[in-house]
């Protein structure tokens, strides 16, 4: 239950909120954790998700290389890689809340919950798998991964050869209950970190998958099943953008659905990057009266929920 | 709470549980989970602790391997691949805990949380690393990690060269109030896995430590935050012997604080074996009266708490 007066938000970290390597990281958390904070002190309740895309590739690129070294040590399946990035990345984030709450006197309870999230094996995405993962290879180390591990690999970017997993829908976070009574006791949770671990029914059975969720789509899931009021995306902008990086670019700031869906289907946004964010701000904005989203910089998140920047998607 | 009525059991499932090598342990989870929802089925609130050697030992090779690799990767702390070996068992382990739960109709959560132990940095055992942790290695390659990483490395057992960490004794589970939470809700958890994350206060700063922390001892900790009604000690014997392995081996039923100072004195038990077992059983047993610990096989656990079979600690 939310207290009240309170507003419950579902802050997204994007990329550049965690770094590229630990010591990057544990420097990204310290700044992160400073405008989440900003937010709690503020009297909101706050859920955090976040990405894990460098992370989870170089966790990949590390069981990749014990097993090459070690043969009694099989390949490790990308949805462990995925579980294991939670911890990584939520050991220190959860840290540096925990230390900037008592830096302002606030005792709250700080929590990473490792969070399966349940894809359709049938979702049409694992037909064609288009996200890209790891690190680049040479067409003889693509064709030797193809042959050994039964990756998909593909040409990316003009850069080598990569392997592509599936991006499916999220239909269910498996560690829900869980999450809302902790944050009905008023816990800062860390959840479904990574788009959390992709898994699929069979039976009773959780099978893990070869895919990631994307975690924009996830936090808009999660949101909706705490109820809360705001979705917050952070990401690389300030505001979304018309004609972005062209000379007429127009910064927004709000977007209700009719406009979302007319700029999408312009081809306003970037697929694999802004389109994503929209959709999910969109998917949470209509789903109940009331609920808002807000896209912009993790620096601005208190200015955006204050309406003094950011882009707001209404329904 | 607890619950009217509910006995609350703090299990600390020790390697055997947990298997070497991914496939075995999610063989491995599938046998604990049936004996720990045993347990539950029999109206018990289960809390599980885990340990993590072969685990973390392996994170910790693959997290090196990738250093060597790319040198843009510097090498992991222990305590990050401590954080990550809770996530790679914690979702086998929920993952299992949660299917034969839903196999015998019980609708219950399971959760992994990511736990930090605070241990204290002037702990003498930090003088004297003597835990031995990760792979066997040449001279050389001690002595150059020895150099390079500033390891403690040290012969072990004849066999080679590890690298040695300190064992300093659990002071506070930094996350305990998200834990009472969730097992009053009802929940079943999984957390303090390897012992916990070893961290040490630096103002509001919790730092990384290069320490593992002995899981027996930081689950007679939780058992206690939890006030708990029984510890159970999973191991590879079904009870506590005297003489072990000798002609006139004898096992115990029951053991007391008497009689187990009088045998710990006497170097009944072997340290870094069944020593650490009978301390962490018996600080839980003497904290309060009507505690007590049993240790036995993890397919004894029903059994021993029904009085049949295991070494019961007491007052």
């Amino acid at each position: 239950m939310k207290k009240h007066g309170k507003k419950r938000i579902v802050v997204a970290l994007g990329g550049n909120a965690l770094g590229n390597t630990l010591p990057e990281q544990m420097k990204a958390v310290k700044i992160t954790a400073r405008s989440i904070v900003d937010l709690i002190e503020d009297g909101n309740e706050v859920v955090i998700t976040h990405g894990n895309g460098p992370q989870v590739g170089m966790i990949n690129n590390a069981m990749a290389a014990l097993s090459r070294e070690d043969p009694d040590q099989p390949n490790t399946p990308l949805s462990v890689c995925v579980a294991m990035s939670q911890a990584y990345i939520g050991y220190d984030l959860q840290n540096a809340m925990r230390e900037e709450l008592k830096n302002r006197g606030l005792e709250i309870p700080v929590t990473t919950m490792i969070t399966q999230v349940r894809v359709d094996a049938l979702d049409p995405a694992f037909a064609h798998p288009n996200k890209p993962i790891g690190h680049f290879m040479t067409k003889e180390q693509a064709e030797h991964a193809a042959k050994e591990y039964g990756y998909i690999m593909a040409e990316d970017a003009g850069r080598g050869y990569r392997r592509m997993v599936a991006s499916p829908k999220p239909c269910e976070i498996v560690e829900i209950e869980a999450i809302r009574t902790l944050v009905g006791a008023g816990d800062v949770v860390i959840a479904c970190g990574g788009g959390g671990i992709p898994v699929a029914l069979n039976g009773n059975h959780l099978k893990g998958q070869s895919a990631v969720i994307d975690k924009d789509f996830v936090s808009a899931k999660l949101a909706k099943d705490l109820d809360a009021d705001f979705l917050i995306i952070l990401t690389a902008v300030e505001k979304v953008t018309l004609h972005f990086g062209q000379p007429d670019e127009t910064p927004l700031d709000e977007l209700n659905e009719e406009e979302a869906r007319k700029y999408i289907a312009a081809g306003e946004f970037a697929p694999g990057s802004m389109l994503p964010k929209i959709e999910a701000a969109l998917d949470f904005a209509v789903s109940k009266p009331g609920r808002r989203a807000l896209i912009t910089l993790l620096e601005k998140a208190k200015d955006g929920i204050e309406g003094k920047t950011g882009t707001v998607i209404t329904a």
